[in-house]
């Protein structure tokens, strides 16, 4: 509960109230987090909530929105970057440390709000975009000769975007294992799986 | 609708009613699918099916306790297999095939109904023993010449298990890319990744 904290300009307050969702829907899924629970976690009546969003499901399609938004700006180095695989890997990183730290949406959340369709057709447009960013920025590392010409690059891209799907996940911790040990392997991986192979 | 066919050994409709279970919980989320929905897909009275389950968190760790038996048949052949990176291809294949197939309680499912914290830990623990089993392959594949000796194991293994829960999850699919070349792109990834570098 953040009640001190409630900002007036209506787009922070749309912001607001996402980011109360949000922690709402990782605490108790989409479908187990009530708009009173998102309420109270907002510090907001339940009038001032309605008057932005009229349902749970316009929520999370503002989530998505916002979702694209920062997909676009954390892929978009990719495709400038002198050495694609490189920018993947800082990719990566970034995106471990989030799913670690809890500052993403959990992919079950996504999963379960999607059995709306018009919540399903929004995230998997996300996914779409991304699968194509990393394509286009795959492909553009094969020309500049870092990456391995042969590879299947769709098919790669989607075997690393499961990856991703499953580390935001986070069913499996293996016990004693921390956060810099899967970067490094996931550095290794990526490096072993893309470089070509006289690298 | 199956109720033509409904066992009547205890044990096999202990079974019928899991599977049915696990057909409403992968259309509808483990909190989305009712008892009354579950009763419908097994073709019984709502007195009937609670006489074996009194609730969805019983169905559901009846399901769970069903995964550990088949993960130990699955897993099984890795620790004795002459190469353990060409059998966990093998399964690999399976898993992708079954996930492709809805032949495997999503994962979002099992996240889903894991805010449950007795359900959470049944399948925590089918995890670790996933995690355990791989590991043991792995090093035993060290051994052998196999698999890369300066692999950081656990960490490795991690990886690959998001990975399958990804996969699993089916949240990416790019368009175009048929579960032959994803099967292929996996089995270059798995030998890349993991054989000793001079291989």
């Amino acid at each position: 509960m953040d009640s001190t904290n409630k900002p007036s300009d209506p787009s922070d307050r749309q912001l607001h109230i996402t980011r109360a969702a949000a922690i709402c829907f990782a605490r108790s899924g989409f479908h187990g987090a009530s708009m009173q629970d998102i309420c109270a976690e907002a510090g907001m009546s339940a009038g001032a909530l309605y008057r932005y969003f009229p349902s749970k499901a316009a929520i999370i399609l503002a989530i998505a929105e916002a979702e694209r938004e920062r997909h676009a700006l954390l892929f978009e180095p990719l495709l400038s970057a002198s050495d694609p695989l490189r920018a993947l890997q800082e990719i990566g990183t970034t995106f471990l440390q989030a799913a670690a730290t809890g500052d993403m949406l959990a992919a079950d959340v996504i999963a379960e709000a999607g059995r709306n369709p018009e919540v399903k057709e929004a995230f998997d447009k996300n996914a779409l975009l991304v699968h194509e960013t990393i394509c286009r920025a795959l492909e553009r590392g094969q020309h500049l000769g870092v990456i391995d010409p042969d590879l299947d690059i769709p098919a790669a891209c989607q075997l690393l975007m499961s990856l991703g799907d499953g580390l935001c996940a986070q069913r499996c911790a293996a016990p004693g294992v921390g956060l810099d040990r899967v970067i490094a392997a996931m550095d290794l991986l990526l490096n072993r799986f893309l470089r070509p192979r006289s690298a």
